[in-house]
C-alpha cells in the first residue's frame, strides 16, 4: 500500500541478528513470582501444579516452535535451545525472544484453570514472564549452560526443602531457618533432614531434584565410544533451504516431546539422544514415556 | 547460594542498555494474525470486539508499567513509548520488549472470553505477539513515528473499508476487487464507496479511522504559543533517584488511562497534553473521557 | 571476480550502523603515552611540540574527512564529531573510529619530524592510538560532552602545572608533591603556584589552559537572542543525496580550518558559529586567524 | 583528580564485548589504494616492495601486540586473529580494532622510506587503513575465513597477472583486456599466460599467488593423526590470570615471528604448527626460515 513522508522512521530500526552458527539460548523468567507465588497460594518448597503448569506451557511452545531442539524448567524459569544451525527468523535476537515470551505466556494464561481449578487469575496480578537470548559458541560451552541450570535446581531445591521443612514442620521461624542455613554445605542440609524430619533426599520426586527437561522423542541410541563432537561449520553441513527448513519442521511437528526428569550433566544423556547436539532427526521411536 | 564451577556461562550474556535519553518505542505485532482472524472469524473490514480487546490489553499494559506515557494501536498491532528519561529496568532493551509484550499477552488472553464470549480460544490457535524496541532521539523524530502509524491507520483502513464493501456489498471476488485498487488514490476509493455503496468515508467511526491512544489523563492545557521544545539534557532534568522513580510511579499509577480516538499528528493533542512529552506529571483532571 | 565455497564466512560480519540522527563523537587517545613521553623526553608539564603535533595531525584529519565539523583536543587525547545528519560510511561505527584512528596516525607519525627533529622515532616505541565512538542524542547533551572534557583540561592542567612546578622548581621530590596536593581545592593550587613560585595561573598559555578546538572558518556571526537550537528531524532537513553529500564535501574542503583556545563551555562560541550545531554551510569569512 | 557535573555523558559510551570463546578476526583494508597505487607507481600487477612494507609493517603489529597468533595478508589487506581464549582489553571490539589498525599504520608510515626510499610521502595522500573484528565460533569456520582469504588471493592473482601482461606486454587497452577476461575459468587464463606471453603461471612467485601468512615460529611437529579439533569450553582451559596472560605474553615476545608463503588451506599447515589453534605455547624452535 501507499506510503508517507514520514516512513524514514522506519531508518531507527536497528539490526539484532545473533551470530550464525551458535547455540542461541533463550531463558525466560517469571516477574515477581515470589510475590505472585504467595498471592495465589502456591504450596511450599515445591507446588506440583504450578512446575507441571511450566512444563506443559514449556511443552506449547515446543510444538508451536518446531526449531527448538530442547528446554529446560526449574522453579518459575525455562531455557529454550536453538540448535547452531537454527535460521528461523533469520536469528533475530527479539524476535526469537519475544515469540518465545509471548507463546509461552499464552499457554501458561490459557492452561491456568487446568492446574488450579480453585484458584481463579486475579486481572490485577496476571502472570508475566521476561526473557533474553544468549549464544554459546559451541556444544562444550552449550553443555555447561545446561549443566549450570540443573545444578542450580539442585542447589536451590534441598535449600528449599530444607528451610521450608524447618519452618513447617519444625516450627521455626523463617529468619531464624535462614540464619541457621547460611554457611551450611550440602552434607549439613541432607543431615538436617534425615535427623529432624526423616527425610532421604535422595527419594524426593525426581522432578524437584532434576528439572524439568524437554526434547522430540527418537529412538534412544546405544551408549557410543566416540563421544568427541566434531566442530562443524555450515559448509560441511549444507545450510538447508528455506523449503528444506519448512520440510524439516514439518517433520518435526511430528514426534512427540517428552517431558523428563532426569541427568543432563553426565554424557550419557546426550549420548543417547544424538540428535539433540548433532541437530539432525533421530530414528522414529518404539516406545514412548510421559508423551505431552 | 552456592556457585558451581559451570558459573562461567554467564560471562557469555552481553549487555543490550539503549542509549540514554531517547525515546523508546516497543512496537508488538500479532504473529500470523491474518490466519487466526478467519480462524476465530474475526468481521471484516474491522471487528470492534478484536480491537476493544486489543486496547483492553493495552490498558493492563500502561497500568502495569506506570513507566509508559503513551500508546498506540492499530489493527493487531500496539506501539508503547517511554519517554527520555525512562529508567526502568536500567534500559535493557530485552527486559523493556519481553516485559511488555509477556503482559501484553497475558491480558489479552485472559480478558479473550469478555470480549469473545461465544467464540473459546483453541489451544493449537492461541494468540501471541512478537515486539521490538526502537529509539528515537528526539521528540520532534519521536512524534513523526506516531504521525507515520496513524498515517498507516488511515491509508489501510480506507483500502479495507473499500475492498470488503465491493467483496462483501458488491459481490466481488477478493481478485478482483484487488486489481481494481490496483494504483487508485484516496479520492478513488472515497469515490468507489460514496458511489458504489452509498458510504460516506468521514462518517465511519473514529476508532477505525484513527487508531486508538492511550495515555494518563491529566487536566488539559490551553494550546499554548510555545509549542518549540527544547532539547534536554540529564543535566537540566535531575535524573530521578531509585526512590524518586517509584514515587512517581506511584503517582502515576492514581492517574487514569484515556483510550481515544484523535488526531496525534497535528500539534494540537500534544500542545493540550504537555505532559506526554516533557515526561513531567501534569495537573488533576476536573473532566474525564472514557475512562479504562 | 569469481567466488568460493568459503565466502559463506561474510555472514559472520555483524552490523554495527550507528543510530540516525545522533551527534557522533569518535575520540582517540594515545596508547601507553605515559611512558611514551618519558622515552621520548616531552617537557613537563606541557609540551609544546606535542601539543603542536596533535594538532597538527587533527588538521589533517579534518582536512581528509570533510564531513567533520568540529575536534577538541587535550593532552594526548582528540575528539572528533560529525553532526547527526552525517552519512558517511553510512554512519557504520567500525569504519568511522578505524579511519579517523589510522589518519590521525599516519599524519601524527609523517609529522614527527617537523616537530621533533632532534628526537627520531624508535621502531620498537611508535605512538599509536585507540578510538571509540559514542552517540550524542541532542546539541544541548552534545555541548555538555565537549564542557566536559574542556574542564577536564582545566582540571588537569591546574593540577599538572602545579605539581611540576613542585617538583622541578620547587626540588621536592613526586610522591611528596602528590601528597601535598591531594585532597587540594583549586584555590589551594593557585595558592602553592602563586605564594611558592610566583605564577599567576591565568596568565599561562591559552592552549594549555582551554586545550584546542578544530573547526572550518566561516564568517563570525552577531551574539543572537535565539539561542534555542530546536529539535529536528530529517523530514525537515531534506536529507541530502550522495550527490548533493559529495558536492557539500567538495564546498568543505574550501573553507580554512582553524586551531583555537577559546571557552567552549559557554553559549558565545557556539552562538557566534551557528554553522557547527546547525550542519549548514555558514557566509565564507573576510578575516581568519591562525589558519592551518 | 575532581569531577564535574558534565560527567554524566560518560552513560554513553556503550558496552562492545565481543562474545567469549570465539575467534576473533581483525582485517584491516587499505583505503582507497587503487588512487594510492598510482600515485606513488605501485608496479602493476604486484609491487613487491609494497607487499615487503605490508609484512613489514604487520609484523610490527604481531610483536607489539602477543595476543595475536596469526596473520594473512594479501595486496591492500591484512587479517590478524585472536585465539578464542584471549582477554585482551577484555575483548573490547573497538579497543581491539583500534589498535590494531593505529599500530599497523605507524610502523607502515615509520617504514615507508625504507621500502620507497625514492618516492616520498606526500601529506595530502598519506596511507591511511579501515578495520573491522569479526567473530567466528570455532576453529573450523575461522579456518574456513583464512581459506576463503587465499582462495581469493589466487583468484584476484591469476585475475591481474594475466590481466597486465594482456596490457602492458601484450599492449591491449585495459578495457579490451577486461572484456576478454570476462566470465572466463581458470584454465583460459592459465592458457593466456602460456600461449601469449609464455608465462607458467605455477613459476609465479609464492608471495603473490599465496600471500603472507606471520606466525610465531615453534618447533614444527611431525603431521599427526589426530586432526580432530575438540570443543572446548574455559572450564577446561583454566582461564589464565592477568598476571599468567602477562607472563605468557612476555614468553610470546621472544618467539620470532615468521613471514611464510605456504598453502593454508590443507590440514598440514595447521597440525604441523598446533599452538596456532590450541592456543598453547609450542616447543622452541631448532631452526628458523626467513625471521623477521
Amino acid at each position: 500500500m501507499a506510503n508517507s513522508k514520514y516512513e524514514y522512521v522506519k531508518s531507527f530500526e536497528q539490526p539484532d541478528v545473533l551470530l550464525p552458527n551458535t547455540w542461541i539460548v533463550v531463558r525466560i523468567d517469571g516477574r515477581g513470582f515470589h510475590k505472585l507465588s504467595d498471592y495465589y497460594g502456591f504450596i511450599k518448597p515445591n507446588d506440583r501444579r504450578a512446575l507441571d503448569l511450566m512444563n506443559a506451557a514449556a511443552v506449547g511452545v515446543m510444538k508451536d516452535l518446531p526449531d527448538l531442539c530442547i528446554a529446560y524448567g526449574i522453579s518459575d524459569e525455562y531455557s529454550f535451545a536453538f540448535h547452531p544451525n537454527c535460521q528461523l527468523f533469520e536469528r533475530r535476537s527479539a524476535k526469537l525472544v519475544t515469540t518465545i515470551v509471548s507463546t509461552f505466556t499464552a499457554h501458561y494464561i490459557y492452561l491456568w484453570g487446568t492446574y488450579f481449578p480453585d484458584t481463579p487469575l486475579q486481572p490485577a496480578a496476571l502472570p508475566s514472564f521476561d526473557g533474553r537470548a544468549v549464544m554459546y559458541p559451541n556444544s562444550r560451552i552449550f553443555r555447561d549452560y545446561m549443566s549450570w541450570r540443573q545444578v542450580d535446581c539442585h542447589i536451590n531445591n534441598l535449600y528449599n526443602t530444607t528451610f521450608w521443612s524447618m519452618v513447617l514442620q519444625g516450627g521455626m521461624d523463617r529468619r531464624e531457618a535462614e540464619l541457621e542455613l547460611k554457611g551450611t554445605l550440602s552434607s549439613d542440609k541432607n543431615e538436617i533432614l534425615f535427623k529432624r524430619f526423616g527425610i532421604n533426599y535422595n527419594n524426593e520426586e525426581e522432578i524437584y531434584k532434576k528439572g524439568s527437561v524437554l526434547y522430540r522423542q527418537y529412538q534412544l541410541e546405544e551408549k557410543s565410544d566416540s563421544s568427541v563432537q566434531e566442530e562443524t561449520s555450515p559448509l560441511q553441513e549444507d545450510m538447508p533451504s528455506k523449503t528444506q527448513q519448512e520440510k524439516i519442521r514439518k517433520l518435526r511437528r511430528k514426534v512427540q516431546v517428552v517431558v523428563d526428569h532426569v541427568d543432563i550433566i553426565k554424557d550419557e544423556f546426550w549420548e543417547r539422544r544424538p540428535w539433540i547436539l548433532s541437530g539432525k532427526p533421530g530414528k522414529l521411536p518404539t516406545e514412548a514415556k510421559e508423551v505431552a
